[in-house]
């Protein structure tokens, strides 16, 4: 029942898309640390197909600090994942994680600030694409 | 006060422990897709040291196909974390994620056998370390 994500639906290329999302994180000082492509793995592994899907890592180095500062484990649950997909042709979707799930599941105080921080970052991300936001149920 | 993961304390050099943990994901069928060296990067980024940290996305891709296929988001919750790092000199600390919060996180009762059985792959991983396990609170 829990959201655990912000979700838009942009006409426009995959590829395109990828490039927009990289450029809106990295105007809010996140990073791409990590790629992996979904349908890649599957395709190898297991013969499978799941259209276009990538998972971007993102990473904002001063809120990841002080995040891990407040719980070391903090590492179990970054990077900030943002996907972008194309189940079918035509449209792109990309979904950002809520950074207040970190402290929903932590349940440690100590990291509300640095996850409210984060959420309205990855939420000026998303609006900066240009398109309206919904939130995940 | 959710738990999000298993720790297990290992009197291992980290780099011994890396390989290990490899070794016994690679045994339940988890690839590591990705690694993210957390001292590396606080210290090129900020300055700061946090001690050996290291993160790795481990994914079944049997296991994450079937996630996939009951919730398409479900990649903002990908790969599964585990951490290994050493804030003091001579324990390393080995960190598994609890699968079982991707249910909780999503409220999506299709993802509870996929859920319940990485849990228990990555547990019994745990347990190859050869190691009490501890749930963290």
């Amino acid at each position: 029942m829990s959201a655990y994500g912000q979700s838009t639906t942009m006409e426009e290329p995959f590829d395109d898309v990828v490039a927009k999302v990289r450029g809106v994180l990295a105007e809010q000082g996140f990073g791409v640390l990590t790629e992996i492509d979904v349908e890649s793995v599957m395709r190898k592994k297991l013969g499978e197909e799941t259209g276009r899907y990538l998972i971007l890592g993102a990473c904002n180095p001063g809120l990841a600090f002080r995040g891990l500062t407040a719980e070391p484990s903090l590492g179990l649950l970054l990077p900030c994942n943002v996907i972008v997909r194309s189940p079918e042709s035509g449209a792109t979707i990309v979904e950002f994680i809520d950074p207040m799930m970190l402290v929903n599941m932590s349940g440690n105080e100590a990291l509300g600030p640095v996850a409210r921080e984060a959420a309205q970052r990855l939420s000026d991300a998303v609006l900066a694409l240009g398109q309206e936001v919904s939130t995940k149920a």
